[in-house]
């Protein structure tokens, strides 16, 4: 098929010249997302400014069988926003207005390529903001936080991405335009929102999002208390909620990490504990303050070696400054890391602590955590070297463990970074073959033609079926140049 | 085909003999739920005991493309769990047990059959409860509340049942049984326990359900003020919610039924009152007291005539009692009157009732209501009386009128009670073709052969295709006598 400047030519014609990146250099920008290993070159990145660009450009696509691999800043994990087959990356960082601020109804309408943050910042004025702030809020956008079906350290509280979205607008795997939900939540018909939400971009692309904004809170009251062990700090964590106390933020952060963060930038934690636990509090003042009181004596009674309260913001940001930025700190202290996202239910936190000591030891190789301790929702981070022979299989094989235990104690395959393709292959651990195949034929309804992100989220098993990894790619690497 | 005989002995094989019925009086115990109008006698109804009979009997009446219908405590109001074209009937009440009480991970498991009300009551020992409890909790079933993703008085502050389904095992319209969803949030895939919740039985049969419980908050407060005028009452609410303050609910009772309700079960509403507004807030002491101090002076601001506090646990039952039992007592009243489950965004609450004022003055009948105000989500309730002549037709009138009024105003076409029978050829007036066909290929990824509860939920729309209007019922009324 004579494909390569007509198709080009095409979508030129749809998004303008300046919104295809065919170059060399302007596609190797577009090489990877946050995951450690996966790479993937898309053959043409393509950069809509509307919703109706958006939908021409996957039927132009669907049109040539070519994949299409949705994109918000590339700051995913998981290797999501990848083009590991080549492909068109639809790249939709251009569409990152906020179209309406309905603050009577309390919502509102952004473009997927929002800075999440943003969002809070321009509510903020009128006293409302947008509660899901995934770590990565800074940068990362509204449409890959509900790709993703993105957490964060205060969905404990709050819940997560798919309990802030009232409706979407989107564009399936067959090019159509179509309204999902609405500023009403109470709709009817089948709830095609909480599909799409955590679909990673498999069913289709998000143009438009309206999403929930909530009051900001009278008060907020940050707290760290340091302990000398793991233990105490999770013990402590069991104690609260048993106490009936739903704070905002229940983090715990480990003796590798408090290191690391006060040696990289110096956020005030204790130098010296085994684990410090950073609680946070939102509401009225008035229950705050009678929450508090309950905490500290909580803490005392788990041994809390001290127990601090920020005094103003600039303390409670820098406590959290810490936190936000664990992972970037890291670098200083090891060669090479692998990040897991495991989950277990809450109950079976110290189980899980202690399997993955067990498997820190047998593999060798230190594994630290900062984690959504109120969600059951560990970050083990395995270090290793890749300069000495053995480590990095090793690391593999503790990842694959940690894994395993996670789902013998009743967890999930990840947390809250989602599948993309570092998780694919797991999924059969965690799903029987008839779960999977129900889950593919879903994805066909949206998608029939298999172009929506191939080789993502669902595993290359035959229960899944054919049609969702496509052959070879149809524009080998560099025949645009 | 020689169906019968030997359909009904293979049935009775699953289930065992009591558990199917086939007498023309047991199965007119099932011609109808709590809708007006519509009615339809089931050819058979099957009562499972366990999920695995319940897939066989899917499985079975799939083999000859016989209809099932699932149905809880039947006390929905849309038509959605009667058998108007026939076919078998899934009565679920049989499996009503709490399979898990997990106090430490925060959920329960329970079979669909379980009255609302028995959970809370089984959980309070512990010190939690589950949150949704829709108006009818006494009597209807949590398979029921799924179905319909029923809404209620709470669900201002706590969200609809969709936001407490953790997960849920079901029987697919191909007799699969395949569990969505777990115990852990987040979880990867496709979020299909989503979908499910609202499917009104079109996907298949939940036969159990995680559902979410939540800590009994440490304090209630539940105030009641009146007003001369509806429109106080409404601006009220309005500035409640601007405060920042959420209250757990927010009920507005008018003036008809405040007299209802004092001539039928006599709650204590001031009985010349133009609007009450019923106000309930919970949550730790400090922090309910705190709101009723900010609350009080807000009605005081809108005209309040009286404001009343309930002095314990007797009085705040008694005045929810009143709220709860408003659509009993409303036969003393009225001779027939036709139930509307209208929602708009709650900004436009104002504008909903002028607008009702005038088609109730236009078509000359009474429009009495109370509603969830807080959500924006009315009942109006049109009263009429079929001995007169053209009554009936301008109720119905009327409640088409009130239908489109609410979706000019950015509402839905229905608010917390479905779809069903009553509102499926409504959906066109809120979805496009596009919508409702992407909503039919979904349902038929659940139910390819089309047998889920035919006619219900989507329209006889062009758009919808094939495959969900079954022929002529294959058992015709009274074939098993």
């Amino acid at each position: 098929m004579p494909l390569t400047s007509e198709f080009l030519r095409d979508l030129e014609a749809i998004v303008g010249a300046r919104g295809v990146v065919s170059s060399v250099e302007g596609r190797l920008t577009y090489e990877a997302d946050m995951h450690t290993f996966y790479k993937g070159i898309p053959d043409l990145v393509v950069l809509p400014e509307t919703a109706e660009q958006t939908a021409t450009v996957v039927r132009r696509c669907r049109r040539e069988h070519v994949a299409v691999i949705p994109r918000g800043s590339g700051t995913g994990i998981i290797g999501g926003a990848t083009a590991p087959l080549g492909g068109v990356m639809l790249g939709m960082n251009r569409m990152n207005r906020i179209l309406e601020l309905d603050i009577a109804n309390r919502c509102a309408t952004v473009q997927p390529g929002l800075i999440n943050l943003w969002l809070s910042q321009a509510a903020r004025e009128h006293g409302y903001y947008f509660a899901p702030d995934p770590s990565s809020q800074m940068v990362s956008s509204i449409g890959g936080n509900c790709s993703t079906n993105a957490g964060g350290p205060h969905c404990l509280k709050y819940g997560i991405t798919v309990n802030h979205v009232l409706g979407m607008q989107v564009v399936t795997g067959e090019g159509e335009l179509v309204w999902l939900g609405g500023k009403v939540p109470e709709r009817p018909g089948y709830d095609l929102t909480g599909v799409f939400v955590g679909g990673e971009g498999t069913l289709g692309v998000v143009t438009a999002v309206i999403v929930r904004l909530l009051h900001v809170p009278e008060g907020v009251k940050t707290l760290l208390a340091s302990f000398s062990t793991l233990d105490d700090a999770s013990e402590t964590v069991s104690a609260i909620i048993g106490a009936g106390i739903v704070p905002s933020a229940l983090e715990i952060i480990d003796e590798f990490f408090v290191r690391a963060i006060e040696e990289g930038i110096g956020a005030g934690y204790p130098k010296g504990a085994g684990a410090v636990l950073l609680i946070e509090l939102d509401g009225p003042v008035e229950e705050i303050e009678a929450q508090a009181g309950h905490i500290v004596p909580i803490c005392r009674d788990h041994a809390a070696l001290e127990i601090r309260v920020a005094r103003d913001e600039a303390e409670r940001a820098l406590l959290w400054k810490g936190r936000k930025e664990a992972a970037g700190v890291v670098g200083r202290m090891t060669s090479n890391w692998l990040l897991q996202d495991a989950v277990v239910p809450r109950s079976r936190l110290p189980e899980i602590m202690r399997r993955m000591q067990a498997i820190s030891d047998r593999q060798r190789l230190r594994i630290a955590n900062v984690f959504h301790a109120g969600d059951g929702n560990l970050h083990p981070m395995i270090l290793y070297d890749d300069r000495v022979a053995g480590e990095l299989e090793r690391a593999k094989l503790a990842n694959e463990e940690l894994l395993r235990a996670c789902l013998e104690l009743g967890g999930s395959v990840t947390g809250e970074h989602g599948v993309g393709l570092d998780k694919a292959e797991s999924m059969p651990l965690q799903f029987a073959p008839a779960d999977l195949a129900f889950m593919a034929r879903l994805r066909r309804c949206f998608d029939p033609d298999g172009i929506m992100n191939p080789g993502k989220l669902l595993p290359s098993h035959p229960a899944c079926g054919e049609g969702f990894r496509p052959g070879p790619p149809r524009f080998p690497s560099g025949a645009w140049v």
